[in-house]
């Protein structure tokens, strides 16, 4: 298991594309399956459009909308939204491996997802032949 | 890694459980893990009933109210919702194999989820024993 | 494949990290990878926070407000919102197997999230090396 580890802000999608095929080349696996997990409760884990940042901040500001700030939560560190949210979008991924490389669609990219910083954040991969 | 086309329209959950059968099939793992992948991000994929064909209806209505059309959306192409609604469903799936079979619960289908069609739309397949 | 079977209240974030803890132990992998999968489609599975109960209530009291419960929903059994919440949840999850263990974050528990009980649910669960 690699552990990768990452400073995050208040709240943002993290692009940690290039950390994650960096592992994936030095696995040395021709073809397999790249697992990647955190194994915290306030952030997550998701796959979207790498390219035009604006869908990073549209994805992030429809989030804080949908999920009710000012529901009477009853969970004591103030942090309930950043706990569903996390609920929302998941705490792994997989992406397939094909020759030695992390195989994303043109457009994608590998974001992790901070609602609940700023925070060390660790990111858990496994990698196996497939 | 085998790879499945599929034509959508505008917006629709498409039944695909059938040609991710018989991938399978073809695989002759007896037993394993098939792990179902999309490299879009304005679609998702998601596993639910396969029965009455109102489910699918009510999931999307419910989800096109969920995810406000109206929120001042900075990404230019105007299709932000359909990249939120896929991170809300996920852009991956694994389910079991079993006697040579996908292994799905009794009402369960799997549905590629289209939220920004009509688009021709790629769903990437691979097998591992387990 | 290892089947668990478990009862569920009306709504309920059930807690099912010891039961897959025992089944990890008993696979005798040393390392690996553990997939967990629910045959239904009203229910879902999540790891979140294990340690304030209050957490598990406010991500059902705000899931319940975020899927709107008066929507016309067309499906004639009346859960529409518990098939969206599944989607929303997902079906399966992945954690990682160190030392024979269930590898999760310190504030991590594995749970069935029921949207539509009580039922009598199954969790379906697999283990690979890695």
């Amino acid at each position: 298991m690699d552990t990768l580890t990452f400073k995050t802000n208040k709240e943002e999608l993290l692009d940690i594309t290039a950390e994650i095929a960096e592992t994936v080349k030095k696995s040395n696996f021709e073809t397999g399956i790249c697992y990647i997990y955190v194994p915290h409760t306030t952030c997550g884990l998701a796959i979207n459009e790498n390219a035009d940042p604006s869908v990073k901040s549209d994805i992030l500001g429809e989030l804080k909308e949908m999920v009710n700030e000012n529901y009477p939560y009853r969970h004591g560190e103030g942090n309930s939204t950043a706990h569903i949210k996390s609920i929302l979008t998941g705490n792994s991924l997989i992406v397939f491996i094909e020759n030695n490389n992390l195989k994303l669609g043109t457009w994608q990219g590998v974001y992790l997802c901070e609602f609940d910083g700023p925070r060390t954040r660790q990111v858990w991969i496994k990698i196996t032949a497939g």
